[in-house]
């Protein structure tokens, strides 16, 4: 499979045509005389990196806009663990559908998940073209016996039937500090350092996390991985708003990843300090992610980067920081590096994971500046077509199969919430 | 000229039919039977009231990304003002007309602007079929000469030529208390009573307007204007940021209402603690605006309202602050309020100023709660029909004349900084 773009603008403002052999791209340049099973015009179009979302719960766009402006606990005890405890595979096989459709027309092209029934997801991401690290769940709530089940669960499935995909790769996923015990944890750092995976967890979300975290283990979430001596370059740290400079220095000290979701942190009123330009600043890879429809309510990583970097300015009164070029980065090349993928830059040799951009509306007029445009003044909508793994899985906005998923996935819903 | 539209979701989760006859909703109701001139299907799609953007400078469409991530001083010294000044008539009739493309195609069906040659933004307000409240310019740098030619500017474009248009009105447009002096001030405040037109203002922006007010005037700027006498009912404050308590108090006693432009005040970093609950609670009408694409870059009211939520939880550290319901108002309801208009109701005897949403996408799948999804989940690319005075100015998404405006504005920007 080969596939040519001519005349697409870049992110550098230079227009090139782009070839891809495979799954990588092969030749950028000026009119490439390849021969190619598809062409794409790239006329009125620019080419960007397909954005990765680093933390998602892919699923839970079954339950978007069914409870709103409600503080955490009552949200989740009332609302959504109630209802959670009811899925059925049918439901997370359509909430993920509904998600992979979602991301795909906002050209993200990768996601790291956490969510109940990886392998349904799995077989979602597989059939919708998309690339995806998925999480294997990991709670203990500090009970031996449900650890040595939930264990037993991880090896099966690791050892179990293999993932066909080279776009799939599991990942594990203790869910927090205050649901899996500092035993398991050792446990899933040995295991992710044996079969060499990485580690999906949320740390230092809220304000009552830290404080909980030193009532119950003496010290801050950071402090207290550290003092269970698991911070490694294998895991992937979602939130991490409460973290001190000396906590910043450690994650450094350990190349462990963070993932921001700004658009979860407001709604749900988690803290708006996210320290993104002294984590850079450290050495740090911070990816940027939409966390699930259930809090954030949209996957759409267009928005995402406005509201990270608009928060950014406005906590810290300065409007110089998280520029846009930054948080574009933060969402593409981060969002590769992080998950060690050999993507992240749109030059031969890498993965061709794309997307084309349609420029001819007024969020992209003027277009003094491309990357300002695409963060400032679009959203998702303005994603034409996406590129995975080298295929076609969006053109002219229209994902094959697009009616059947949104009526389906409503459909579950409903049902869901009846049951 | 009448317009049926058969089988419409309602915001209240209700489908009913609308008939529209002139510039005014008619009836609505199930399985009307009046003959129209025009017939819309509804299936598929929700109606809404137009947003009514509270605070725009339209033509700084012009420009969008031409400048950000810049601290505001050098922003407006080095950047946004000596290519102000080289502005063109024809500049600012292309500026208008994406801005105008640019609101018809996220919703808005009202705006008050606030910038040079007012004259001819109204003639393209009256030729995209808009509705607008276009303010007069007024600065005079506390010079009396400057304030005796800007005072005669003002008083013959009032008794000049008469707008044709009923959807246009001017206000009189101060831009602020450091760059309008108190006398120039009171001299507006008589003419708007005089008039009977309204009075748009830049009011407490941002903490150094407020701390050079305390050194100048000696007292902060709602203070300030109190003391001059001014405060009334006919005054539309954009910003208002910097107010205490006793702030709002003197709004509230003298019904003075408020624009919020969250977009802006984050992306210059002017302020996030915006009182929106308290100044709701004391009987203050707060409208939702924009502000101009130089600092917000886009005039998407769908993303505003989104922004206003999502910050007013965060920096209150209260999830349930500013819920869904409650902005989408402060975008329709409050907006036609504070500019006095007989709309912001979809009811029989109010202007027929209203879009309808696209609901066949993701942001709308499942549809549990129709506003939550349109605030926390779409952006203004939902929107499939817009209807501003009983006539439909956009259908399908599809402006009459998109394509050239995009490529006219798109040259006159290019040439203006080259100039």
């Amino acid at each position: 499979m080969s596939l040519l773009i001519k005349n697409i603008l870049f992110p550098d403002q230079s227009k090139q045509d782009l070839y891809i052999e495979g799954n990588k791209i092969h030749t950028i340049g000026l009119e490439l005389q390849q021969e190619a099973d598809k062409i794409i015009d790239g006329t009125g179009k620019a080419i960007i990196l397909g954005f990765v979302n680093g933390h998602t719960h892919a699923a839970m766009t079954l339950f978007r806009g069914f409870a709103d402006d409600m503080p955490l606990m009552p949200w989740l005890q009332e609302k959504i663990w109630p209802h959670e405890a009811k899925l059925t595979k049918e439901d997370i096989y359509w909430g993920s559908k509904l998600a992979c459709l979602e991301m795909i027309k906002s050209g993200t092209t990768t996601f790291s998940d956490m969510y109940y029934h990886p392998d349904i997801t799995a077989k979602v991401v597989e059939e919708m073209g998309l690339r995806a690290f998925l999480g294997l769940s990991c709670f203990d709530h500090f009970n031996p016996e449900i650890r040595k089940g939930c264990q037993q669960d991880i090896l099966q499935q690791l050892t179990g039937e293999k993932i066909d995909s080279n776009r799939i790769q599991w990942t594990l996923a203790p869910h927090a500090i205050y649901t899996v015990s500092g035993e398991f944890l050792q446990w899933i750092d040995r295991l992710s350092a044996e079969r060499n995976i990485l580690i999906h967890i949320h740390v230092a979300e809220t304000e009552e996390e830290e404080k909980n975290a030193i009532r119950t283990f003496g010290a801050s979430p950071v402090r207290y991985l550290n003092e269970l001596g698991i911070l490694s370059s294998r895991i992937i740290m979602a939130h991490g708003i409460y973290v001190d400079e000396e906590e910043i220095a450690m994650l450094a000290a350990n190349n462990v990843k963070v993932v921001h979701n700004p658009a979860s942190n407001m709604k749900l009123a988690s803290g708006i300090e996210f320290k993104f330009s002294e984590m850079e600043a450290a050495g740090i890879t911070v990816g940027l992610g939409t966390d699930g429809c259930a809090s954030s309510n949209n996957l759409d990583m267009v928005e995402a980067m406005k509201l990270a970097s608009l928060l950014g300015k406005a906590w810290r009164k300065n409007p110089e920081a998280i520029p846009a070029g930054e948080i574009f980065r933060s969402a593409t090349e981060s969002g590769a590096r992080l998950l060690g993928l050999h993507a992240g830059k749109i030059a031969p040799g890498y993965l061709a994971d794309l997307a084309l951009v349609d420029l001819s509306q007024p969020a992209f007029t003027p277009n003094f500046n491309f990357i300002s445009n695409l963060v400032y003044a679009a959203n998702g909508s303005c994603v034409d077509t996406v590129i995975c793994d080298g295929k076609v899985i969006m053109e002219n906005k229209q994902v094959p199969g697009e009616k059947e998923i949104l009526e389906q996935a409503a459909a579950v819903a409903y049902k869901l919430m009846k049951r």
